[in-house]
Formats: C-alpha cells, sequence, structure tokens
C-alpha cells in the first residue's frame, strides 16, 4: 500500500499516532466489529468464507479463524492462502477505513492443521528435552510457516502447569514442574515472536490459560481450578510470568472458574491479577467460546448480552469467535453506557497497535509459492527430528537396546503405522499431505533384519492378536507401540478422535484399554524380548510393561518426525536423551503425584506411613545408553537474595558411547515462613560427555529460583539455608 | 470445697471477678504450665501417672489425658476414675494455688477408649440417619458418660466436610453435605455441652480441625489442603459456623497447612477468621503433636520454642500434649519479651473461665459407683441402638430383603463377628468389657432358620474360602459382612489396626481387598442368593456387589449396638432408613465425586462429555422396604432474602409397611454472581409414612442456605429464581 494522506495510513509515523488517529476516526460500530473474532469451518454452526466476508464487510469484524484449526475446512496451503488474501482484500477495500483482518490459528505443535507444515512433538514431548534453546528454534519455524500462509496469532504457548494426568489436555503442556514450564514457555514466546512483529517470520504469541487450568476437579476438562492463593502464585502463574518478562504480546484466559469466578468474565483475574500485579499491556484473547459459556455454563452472566458485557468490564480485549452477534451487543452496550465507551477505545487501541506493528497496513497479503518452499522446508523438518529425537525418554532397557538392526523385528500395536496417532491433538486428522513416516516406515527402512507388522488391536479394540502374537513369537525381538490416539479436551471430539463417549482414553482410566492389556500380556508370554513405545499425549499406569519388558521407551506424540526418531532411538542412532517432565504414577488412587508436593506431618509416624511421592517413574527420570555417574556436587557457600548460586558437579560418562545426561537441580529450604516442596527443580542443564570422559558442569541458579511467593503475590527470597540436590548428592548454600 | 477467703475460691462471686483475681496471683511459670497439656500412656514417649503428677505439682500444667485417648493405659471405668481423682487431688492440694485440672478425652462416638462405655456409630453411620435430634440426644449420653469417669473436655465434633474418601479420617465425618454436616455439628455441640458446663452431665465440645482439612492432597492425612477461599468459605467453613452459633467452648485448628501455612501457627486462621470474622471467644487447642509438627514436619519453625513461639503469637491457647517442655519455652518466650504476657494471660483467662464454670474449683471429684452405674446403661445403650437403627442405608434390594427369619443362612466375612471392626477407630482395641453383640451373635438370637458361619477371609487375607463357599452353596442366603476394621489416621497405627504399611485398607485402594473381592466372586459364583453387608469407615467400590448381589446394606461402622441394628434390618424388624451422606464412587479415577459439585462448561460438547457426577451411589441414596412416591412439590413463589421458604410435598408410602423418608430439598440458583453449585442440598426432614397413607409434608428452608459465601467473607443470598429439587419433582423460588 502507498503512503496515504491520512495519519493512519502513513508508516514513517509513530505506532502511537496512527493507532490514535485511526481510533478517532472510528464509529461505535467499527470499533466494536474490531473487537469480535469470526471463523470459517464447523463451530457449533458452520461459516463459509462468504460469512466471513460478509462479517467484515457489514460489521466491521476485526478477528478472523479461516484456517489453522480444528473446525476449518481450508487444510491446504494453497486453500490457507487464498483465503487470507480474500479476507484481506475484503477488509482493505469494502470496509470504511480499510483496516487489516488478524487472522489467528491453533499452531500449538507447528501449524499443524495446515496440511504439509511441519508437525513438532506435542508440548509433553518438547519438554522431555529439557533444551529450550531447540523448543525457541522450533517455534521460530512454526511462525514462519503462520506467516507464509497468512495468519498473524498463535494461539499459543500453553502456560498450564500440568498436575493430574487424567486431564486430556496434558499432552499440550510442559509437564509439571514450573520452573521447566516457565523456561519452555520463555523459548516459545522468544519463538513466535522473534525479533518483533515488524519481522515477517514473527507472530503475536498467546499465553494460555490464565491464570490456571490444569488442575480442574475430577481432572475433568474445563471443570472448576480450585486451589489456594498459594498454589496459584507458585505453582501455576510461573510460566505465565515467564511469557510476560518474554514480551508476550498476548494472553488467553481460562475456560474454568477460579475461587467461583470464570476467569473470563473476572475483573480481579484480568485486570487486577493480569495488569495490575504482572504489569501485562498487551491484548487478552477470549478462548473459543469462552463468552458464551458465562451465560450458557457457569450461569454467572443472565443471558448472551450479559456475558459480553461482563467480559468487556473484567478487561478482556477480544472475543475470539464472538462474531457479529457479539459486536452489536458491545455497540449497544456502549450506547446505552452500560459499558463505558473508553473501555472499548483501550481494547481498540491494543489490537491496532498490533495490527500496525504486524505490518498488515502496509500489506497484509501472502504468496502460495513462497508458502510452498517454507512449509516443511529441510531445515524446518530437520528442527522438528531434533526436537522428536531429544524427546526420546527410555524408561527401562535391561540390555536389550540398542537393538543391533541385525534383528528380525516384530512390530506391533495400535500406533506403530498410524500418523495421526503420532501427531496427536492439534493436527490434521487425515494423514495426506502430512510430511514424516510412521514407526513402521521409518523402521522398515533403517532394519537389515526383517520386519514383520501385525497392528494386533486398535486404540480399544482387539484385531487379529493371535497372528500378532505368532508373529511375535517368531521373531528376535517384539516392539509394541502402544498408547492414546489424537484427541483434544475431553478425549474428543468424537468425530475426530474416531471414539465414542465413555471409549479409552478417558480422564479416569490411566491404564491402557483392556485391548492393549491383552495385547501386552499375549506378547509377553512368549520367549521373545519385548520393546513397548508408547505414543501417548499423557503418563499412562504402565506396571506391566514397566516390570515385564525388556525395555519400555516414552515417545509421547513425537511430531511428523517421530516415527524415524523412534526407530533410530531403537536402533542406537540417537541416544535417547529425553527425562521425563512429568511424575507416571502407579495408580489414579495416588494422584496427584509430582516432585514438587509440600512438606507435611504424618501423625501416626512416618514410619508407617505411605510415602507422599511414590510414582512408578519419577520425574526427571531418563536413562541414556551408556551411563553416568555424578562424583560430586558442590555450590557457592552462600548467595544474595537478588544474586545467583553456582553450583559444580563432576560427571562422568562411566559407559562405551557418547550421550547426554540433563543435569538437574533441586532444592529444599530448610526453614521458611510458608511450607515448602520437599524438593523442587531449580535448574537444569544438558550436558553432553565422550566415553571415559569426566566433566566439570557448572550450573547459575538464580537465587530467585530458590524463593517462593507469598499468599498475597511478594516474591522472597528468604535468607537461611537451602539444600541442593543432584542425582543422589547434596550440598548446602545459605542465602544471606 | 468450701468457700474460701479468697476471690477465687469463692463460688458466689462472678466468673470474671474470680478469673482476674487468680489470675492476679499467678507466676508467669504458672501461668505457662496452665496452658500445656500432658497425658498418661504412649504418646512417642510413655508417660505414666507419676510423670503427670510430677508434671502438675512441679509445672503447674493445666491440662492432663489420663484415659480416653489411644494410647491410654487405663481403659477401664475405675482406672479412669481413680486417675481423675488421684490427679485432681495432686492439683488441689500440691501446687500453691490449687487450680483443678482440666481432663480431657477423645470420644469422638462415644466415650469409647473406656471400656464399658456405650459406643455410638461412627460419623459417617450417624449422619446417615439424617436425625440431628437423635443426634443431640445421643452426644448427650457421650457426655454424661464422660463426666462420670472425671473428664471435663471432648475433642469432638469433627466439622471436616468429607471430600476424598481415600482419606482415612473420612469415618468420623458427617459425609459430604456442608449442610448435614451443619446440623449433625450443631446436635453434637448442643448434646455434649447440655444446658451448659455448670450442669454436671456437659463437657466442653471442641469444633474441629480449623479450618480445613478433609481433602488433603492425594487423600493423604495432614497433608496439605489446597483450597480457594470460596471453597473455603461454602465447603468447609459452614459446619464450624454452626458450631460456632450452638455456642462451642472449643476450637482445635487442623494439622494440615492452608494456603501455605500450617493451621497451628497461622494467625489468619487461629486469630484473624476465628476469632476476627466468625466472633469466636472460646478457647483454642492444639491437635495432639500440632505445635511440634511446625519444626519437626512443616519446616515454618526453627526448633520446638520457635514452634511454641509462633502458636502462641498465632492465638493458639492451650497445648494439648506440650507437656513441662511447653510450659518451660513459653515461660522463657515471656521473660524473654517474644511473646507479650498479655497474650498469655487471655489464653489463661480462657482456660480459667472453662474450670471456674464446670465447677472444677468447688468439687473436682467423681465417683466410682456413679460411674459404673452410667456407662452403658439401658438408656444410653438404647440411644446407641436408635442411632445405630436409624443408620443402617439399604442399596440394593431385589426383594430379597427383608428376611422372613425362617431361612437358613450362610453367614461369613470379616466383619460378621468382629465386635471391634463393628466399632471402627476411636475405640478401645480389644472386645473386652465392651457392651453389645456382633452381626452373628445377634443374627444367631433372632434367626429361626439354622445359622451356619465361617470367617473366610481376614481383612486382607484368605482363610477357608472353600469352606466357606460350599456353606453358603447348602444356605437359602449367604450373608457377607464385609469392608474394613479398627484404625485412625492413614490406616494405623499398625499395632492397633493389626496391619501393616501398604496392606489394605490404603489410602489408593477402595476396592475390597483382593481376598474379599475372591469371597465375593466365589459365594456370588453359588446360586444362593446373596446379601453384602457393608462393615466400613468410607465408601467403597462395590461395583460387583452392587450389580451382582440380591441385596447390599450400608452398616458404616455401627458401634456396639450395630450387631444388633444390622440383624434387626435384615430381619426386617427394622426398616433401612438411613441415607448415604456421602457418594459412592465408580472409580477412584472419578474422584473426587459430590453431589453439590459447581456448574462449569464443557468445550467439546456436553453432548459427548462424560459426566461430572456419575456415582455408583448418589449421595441421600437409600432404599425402604416399602416404596415412597412423591405426588408433588411445592414452594412459595417468593420468599425474602432473610427469611425462609416453605417447601411442600405430598408423600405417598405406596407400600405395604410402615417406613420414613428423608426427604431432601435440593437448589440450584440460576444466575449468579459466583458459580454455584449445579444442585446442593438445603433442607431435610425425615417423614414417617403408613402403608397406603399420603401426607403433606412442609419443609421450612431458611433463604440462608440458598445464598453463599463471597470469597472475601461476605454472606450473600442474592435476588432472583432458584430451583428447587426434591426426587424427580421441581419447582421454583424467587428471592426479591
Amino acid at each position: 500500500m502507498s503512503e496515504g494522506t491520512t495519519v493512519y495510513e502513513q508508516p514513517s509515523r509513530p505506532t502511537d499516532e496512527r493507532v490514535a488517529d485511526l481510533l478517532d476516526r472510528m464509529t461505535v460500530a467499527e470499533k466494536a466489529g474490531q473487537l469480535v473474532g469470526t471463523w470459517s469451518g464447523h463451530l457449533g454452526i458452520h461459516n463459509d468464507l462468504d460469512d466471513v466476508k460478509r462479517a467484515v464487510a457489514d460489521a466491521g469484524v476485526g478477528v478472523a479463524a479461516p484456517f489453522g484449526w480444528g473446525g476449518a475446512t481450508f487444510r491446504d496451503a494453497e486453500e490457507a492462502v487464498s483465503a487470507a488474501n480474500e479476507l484481506q482484500r475484503v477488509a482493505l477495500e469494502e470496509t470504511r477505513l480499510g483496516i487489516p483482518l488478524l487472522l489467528i490459528v491453533d499452531a500449538v505443535h507447528g501449524n499443524a492443521y495446515v496440511a504439509g507444515a511441519t508437525v513438532f512433538p506435542n508440548g509433553l514431548g518438547a519438554a522431555a528435552t529439557w533444551d529450550p534453546s531447540l523448543i525457541e528454534t522450533g517455534a521460530g519455524v512454526t511462525a514462519t510457516e503462520i506467516r507464509r500462509v497468512g495468519a498473524h496469532q498463535n494461539y499459543s504457548p500453553t502456560c498450564d502447569v500440568a498436575r493430574d494426568p487424567r486431564w486430556g489436555r496434558t499432552f499440550e503442556t510442559f509437564g509439571e514442574s514450573p520452573r521447566l514450564c516457565a523456561a519452555m514457555v520463555r523459548a516459545k514466546v522468544r519463538g513466535y515472536q522473534g525479533d518483533g512483529l515488524g519481522d515477517d517470520d514473527g507472530v503475536v504469541a498467546t499465553a494460555k490459560h490464565f491464570p490456571a487450568y490444569s488442575e480442574p476437579e475430577r481432572g475433568e476438562d474445563a471443570s472448576p481450578v480450585d486451589v489456594s492463593r498459594y498454589k496459584l502464585r507458585n505453582t501455576f502463574l510461573p510460566p505465565f510470568e515467564a511469557a510476560l518478562e518474554a514480551g508476550v504480546e498476548s494472553v488467553m484466559p481460562s475456560y474454568n472458574s477460579v475461587d467461583g469466578e470464570p476467569s473470563h468474565g473476572s475483573e480481579r483475574v484480568l485486570t487486577d491479577l493480569l495488569r495490575g500485579e504482572l504489569g501485562f499491556d498487551g491484548h487478552t484473547v477470549s478462548d473459543w467460546n469462552g463468552v458464551r459459556h458465562l451465560n450458557n455454563d457457569h450461569g454467572t452472566a443472565a443471558d448472551r448480552r450479559d456475558g459480553v458485557r461482563q467480559s468487556r468490564l473484567a478487561g478482556l480485549d477480544v472475543e475470539s469467535v464472538g462474531h457479529v452477534e457479539a459486536a452489536e451487543h458491545l455497540r449497544t452496550l456502549v450506547e446505552s453506557g452500560e459499558v463505558p465507551e473508553s473501555v472499548v477505545d483501550e481494547s481498540v487501541r491494543r489490537l491496532l497497535r498490533v495490527k500496525f506493528e504486524l505490518g498488515l497496513f502496509e500489506d497484509p497479503y501472502v504468496d502460495e509459492d513462497r508458502a510452498h518452499a517454507t512449509l516443511a522446508a529441510d531445515d524446518h523438518r530437520a528442527a522438528a527430528r531434533d526436537t522428536a529425537r531429544e524427546s526420546m525418554t527410555l524408561l527401562t532397557n535391561d540390555g536389550l537396546l540398542p537393538l543391533s538392526g541385525e534383528e528380525d523385528v516384530f512390530l506391533g500395536g495400535p500406533n506403530a503405522d498410524d500418523l495421526v496417532h503420532q501427531l496427536g491433538g492439534w493436527s490434521v486428522t487425515d494423514p495426506e499431505g502430512v510430511p514424516g513416516a510412521t514407526i513402521r516406515e521409518a523402521l522398515a527402512d533403517r532394519l537389515d533384519g526383517d520386519l514383520a507388522y501385525e497392528q494386533a488391536t486398535t486404540l480399544n479394540e482387539e484385531l487379529d492378536v493371535d497372528a500378532a502374537v505368532e508373529a511375535a513369537a517368531d521373531a528376535d525381538v517384539a516392539v509394541l507401540a502402544l498408547g492414546e490416539g489424537w484427541y483434544l479436551h475431553e478425549f474428543g471430539p468424537q468425530v475426530d478422535a474416531g471414539t465414542e463417549t465413555g471409549a479409552w482414553p478417558t480422564r479416569s482410566e490411566l491404564r491402557l484399554s483392556a485391548a492393549q492389556r491383552e495385547l501386552v500380556d499375549r506378547v509377553l508370554a512368549t520367549d521373545t524380548p519385548v520393546v513397548g513405545v508408547l505414543v501417548t499425549g499423557r503418563p499412562l499406569i504402565v506396571d506391566r510393561l514397566a516390570e515385564d519388558a525388556d525395555a519400555l521407551l516414552m515417545a509421547y506424540f513425537p511430531g511428523s518426525e517421530g516415527g524415524a526418531a523412534v526407530a533410530e532411538t531403537l536402533l542406537g542412532d540417537n541416544d535417547p536423551s529425553g527425562r521425563l517432565p512429568i511424575s507416571v504414577p502407579r495408580s489414579t488412587g495416588d494422584l496427584p503425584q509430582h516432585h514438587d508436593y509440600l512438606a507435611h506431618p504424618t501423625p501416626i509416624g512416618a514410619d508407617e506411613h505411605p510415602d507422599s511421592y511414590d510414582p512408578l517413574f519419577p520425574f526427571g527420570h531418563g536413562l541414556s545408553y551408556t551411563t553416568f555417574e555424578y562424583e560430586s556436587v558442590t555450590a557457592d557457600a552462600t548467595a544474595a537474595p537478588d544474586g545467583a548460586v553456582d553450583v559444580t558437579v563432576r560427571l562422568s560418562n562411566v559407559g562405551d558411547r557418547a550421550g547426554t545426561e540433563t543435569v538437574q537441580v533441586y532444592a529444599r529450604q530448610l526453614v521458611s515462613s510458608r511450607v515448602r516442596p520437599e524438593r523442587t527443580l531449580v535448574g537444569f542443564d544438558r550436558v553432553s560427555v565422550a566415553p571415559g570422559e569426566t566433566v566439570e558442569h557448572t550450573l547459575s541458579v538464580p537465587a530467585e529460583a530458590l524463593g517462593f511467593v507469598h499468599p498475597d503475590g511478594e516474591h522472597v527470597v528468604e535468607r537461611g539455608e537451602y539444600r541442593l540436590f543432584v542425582d543422589d548428592e547434596a550440598t548446602t548454600v545459605t542465602v544471606e
């Protein structure tokens, strides 16, 4: 677009001036339109592209989701590019002021609702790498693949700290540690937003779901998260604080209520806490239908209009799928004085600033050829492959792994040859056009011995288990690729997940399905050594495999390159360096199981009181093909409350191959003004060591990591002694 | 004691004057001594009676527990009376000021640590009666049986609202409904305290465990209770508020931390909330070792002395088992100025007032003959029998029950002939001297047919299951008395519970033990009809019995008269009128299951989202031997926020025998400023109806029951519509 004659059309002017000028020209109806989004595809009702165009042209809707999310009908890059350009043309040419659209996507592990994009491991797998720089690289790739098809805001990263594996969204999280989550969130925000939105490789990152979503009652999605202020601030807010420190542009409230208030309608949450206490100055955007829930579900709004009013007064800037209806309600609310125009003006200012900074007023169009050249480019897939490789977490190994490649292998199970299961949720639901290979394909490529394959079961149902058992009995090694499939939220939607209500996976059953357990039992009953591979969104209760299989590999939902990563790991071309970002429980009756549980009394005596934390596999667990030994751990004797403590380990690789250890530093404050965790992760680093070598490695742990937040919000690092633990070694630092 | 010459010795003087006069005469050491308790028996270390005497004579210890609790060695009434009198003699004659002792007991379901006392059903069974007047009568009986052996304060009632059946103290609670708990707590306080402490049938009631204890993480006893302020005020505080309204004299803090603070060291809890907001003016007393936990376990105090300091500044009046050590710390803390003497004076005033009001300065002695004549007196046992009868909750019945009495019955299972299991925790652990009969004894007494008995299993281990199956096959009816045994806290202590760490019952396993499940499976495989009887402290997952047994009776821990109540119910001499005060879940993966769950969204659609509340048996469930039908439910059209709403049901007994229905009124607020429960119990009444009769019964539900408490503590009854539910009927009231 050429330099216009009005202030807002002049790129040379400061953004603030352009925003102010444009805002001055806008009617209440135009302002209201800017602050709602609409969609093309299925979301309760179906909108096609013409519906979106009308909403833009007639109601001035400012935000749209034409592709890149679950209900979208456009799934190919060319469809996306075409839709994006067509909508921008309407916005620029068929509205009075020519304000471009902000297009949003749900690209939580790659722009994976666009077929042909690079698909990274889902959150839990990404976290298993304990490698923020790799995650930042991946987020950068995703941002580029978003911008090339014409979208600008990504509803990612999730900042939710996983506290209940029953919850169907566990796979999206970076696990149970606030510190590990914060590190990953920081990396994601940096990767998405790049050098700023002006850079056309950067997108608006959206920290979600504020302030706490991931510990719903019963593990039931969107049920209340009932937490104390102390837990809210020490467990759930740290990743959001990391996102804000990294300059995240947008924050999304959680569906659920906290302390009796739905986040979407809570001024305490969206204004007092987010903007007042935490200092956020970007824009907030509703989760899909989050405002409708106020009247439809939470019962805290009398009707749709009242919900719009409530969310606006609470501090919501953009109602993501409010459509024309919400804009119309907002207009009348302003006209009646129920919502002050100043509130709307402030929201419009925030949104317009983003659109200006993204350069959309200058050029909102994208190019199909450029998109094709970018999506799943070699270096993009390499980034996904590296992430999948580093995520591989070896839970047990009696020496069977790595395979030599000469073995005759039997491969079975519902996740051995299913690319969509391997992607997991927030991805296209059919494999057409998706890059990458299944475990079966990748193993067949790399194995010198024979590969026999028999699926044996679907997720839930037995197929020809007899044939599988027979083939397993004939093989040198049996590999069972088990676990979960594609799902969202409460393990649906059924149309996409291919399940029925109550069919596994469910929130109440963390064991494998009965069909898969039968397969495991029968293959274990042969004389053939068994390797279990878990393609799953969350830790499953796999006591039988843990005890009786010869090796067990946690693969998470590893993405488009995950089949290759699994095959490379089984064959020893990749040393498994993933470490569990979440505890694997022994039973649902033990939940919640997390390493950083709070100290407490045992009234009838600790000697006969079962442990608080007794998982099948603890947080941080993961084997390598080599063996590491910690010779010593030392630390600075003292640290200042605003300083850091250097922790030094001497680490030996006593095995016969190279490997990478993740050094994990845990801390316990000995005497404190509030109850503290028995241990909590305060620092970590990946350290590669050559065989036979001993290295000395120093981590700098900020004293802030030793501190905590009082229920009233005050961050403190108290003076006194802290015990620091690395593996079985311990040392002490005094904050003074 | 005759009228003394000093003010405090003159009963005619007002209590305040006596307290002030005595306080004036006391040294700091004497004050400190008054504010700690000691014990005779095993509690970490062993104290014998001479140790207690020395603590009284030398350190002026003011409170003691020589009997009536788990570690006490004196278990017979005559030992108790003798110990009480001996200690009072020392207090009066061997201390400078002659201040009598306050003696405390753990008499939570009768004075059941004194052999020969009446043992009522434990809390959950008591609640199943839904009959507060009966509970008040029982508490009066207990108070009398406490006073007769020389004690004055009862560490009861529990005000904890059960929210996690994994918790080993579930059996002590009145279940999951704040309103039902509040009604039972009110009844207990009234029953215990009678017409006032001057009445020598009244004891000091102790509301525990403030402010929230019963939703520990993982169901693990004394682990943190992490709740929002909203849940704290709406779920956990109501029973405490009821206790305070009923004039409870004492409150005990919870072992656990809430919002990062151990209750025993929290000024926010013990002063700001309890005294400031709720207006409590009695005395607080620590739970056993609750102060020691501050330094030993919570890590919030540097050492024992710091824990004493912290608890005093928080607002604790009496450290129940602080012993001489705590008194000594307290003295030096006052002398050093770390604890103001005014703080100690206030605590001493509170305690002395109680001692004066109890009449102990006039006569603290008790009489053995009078005790013997009182304990388990006929009317006392009749009260326990009535409570046990009304608690019997028939979960399923395909018509097998009631038995005619002519049948040949097989009886088996670990709880068929074990009086101690029948009592449950907080009772003596051997049956010697305990009144009452086991199920086997009671059934043998009443049955005209033959009774074959084979225990078949212990709680955890198979005995001669084959013999049991054979006998069952030969009988007309097989009755299996299953469930749990005697335990406290985390299902111990092992020396009393006869278990080992990890042996069932545990917090993580809510199914019956493997041995009992085997017995059930095998007896169900015979052709003989099966009745399950559950003697258990908490709801167990009994899906097999629910589905396949012909009848299933929940007996809770029914106390000394429980065997008779079970037998009478099986034989139809008692119509089962108990109703579940707690939901019975389908699986541990479904927890928590409670009827008053909060409304929330279901983002992928309610049509394919599993229910939030889907228990095996819902709260309020219970069958009668007759059949009730609700003809209609009507209510006042409107109510004032400070008024009440009359709810009228027309209820028919369409069966052929008399029965008692518990009319249960549930409510939902349609639009509210905070998220409200889908339904919550707001009123109930037991209504007896003759066969063939229809009655009209009106309940007055206070509008306050429809209201809620904001997170900041404000109680509100909002204007608007409320839906009221009784059984399958519904009506609406508008608060205006």
